[in-house]
């Protein structure tokens, strides 16, 4: 049994457009000691994304690849692009005392949550589905076939939601934010049963 | 299943000197939303203390009665004296959407924990046990016999911390109120299980 500050690991996840990026990059700010650990993901970057803050942008042999060395702690589909953890870079946070964020889908989630029962799953909801979609023109017109895909995909992602241990609902970044470090900083004053190591 | 908002309940515990009336009165302040129910109890009134404020001070006989009329959530006798909480009044809060905190010592901790089990219980843990001991001579001069008494019950008291859902430190009061705020606002968005309807 080691007493060494090991950091806890949460999960992020909430649907399509409900601004998680925003609410993540609010909490890193106010609060510096957190690590962000950037996933990997196949998807073409969007125009207002940095390569290695939002996503590590790969093409598809790299990812296959980081699979078959068992590099990423779960990994998923979305959209018909490949999005996934990698384990060594949250493992190596952790153990040098950092809390560790990931932004991770519900399919990767449900993975990270056999993986890693020690985690805590945060998932981040829209005041409302009306909302959810008003957000998503406002990012930019979509013809209505894709906007119809997205409230499909959106619905899915949300009848997720009651398998996270907290729900925050994004009706402001600022706030959701600060929900988010009162939830941090409740953790690590919950008292838990030491975790099996890891093997 | 009412959609009312019914507001959380909130035990904390702690050995005595660890300063408990005075995290509480931090967080009071800071949170006006949250009710405080006062206890119960047949201990004298100290100096700096305010009756309906601090506890309700009542003779044994009034306190038998209220065991007697139901109108108890749990009661203990500590150091002689009787100490209990007024279920009625905790319900009421609750009721009206008020989150609740109890302040109650370990053993009155174990009933609400039976009677309540939606109940969330937090520990404050002094810095060490020998800060503990000096802030307790600091409260004014102890025969030794009594300081050794105190310290015997503090030991048994800080036993029961790993039954706790949540541990706080109190190195400084300030800082364990907003911890405990913390824990709050986390809970609030903790997902949950409907609770059983008290009976």
């Amino acid at each position: 049994m080691s007493q060494e500050p090991t950091g806890l690991l949460f999960v992020i996840s909430g649907p399509g457009g409900v601004g998680k990026d925003t609410v993540i990059e609010k909490l890193l700010q106010a609060n510096p000691n957190l690590h962000y650990s950037v996933s990997f993901t196949t998807r073409p970057k969007r125009d207002y994304e940095v390569d290695g803050k939002h996503y590590t942008f790969v093409d598809e042999e790299r990812f296959r690849n980081l699979i078959a060395r068992g590099e990423l702690l779960e990994h998923a589909t979305v959209n018909g692009y490949l999005y996934g953890t990698s384990r060594t870079r949250v493992e190596k946070a952790q153990k040098q005392g950092q809390d560790v964020i990931l932004k991770i889908d519900v399919q990767g989630a449900e993975t990270v949550r056999k993986k890693r029962p020690d985690a805590i799953f945060i998932f981040i909801q829209p005041p409302s589905m009306e909302e959810l979609m008003k957000r998503r023109r406002k990012r930019g017109a979509e013809p209505p076939e894709v906007m119809r895909e997205r409230q499909k995909l959106a619905e899915r992602e949300m009848s997720f939601a009651s398998f996270y241990d907290y729900v925050v609902v994004n009706e402001n970044a600022d706030q959701a934010a600060r929900d988010i470090a009162a939830i941090i900083e409740a953790e690590k004053r919950r008292r838990r049963v030491q975790p099996e190591p890891t093997p």
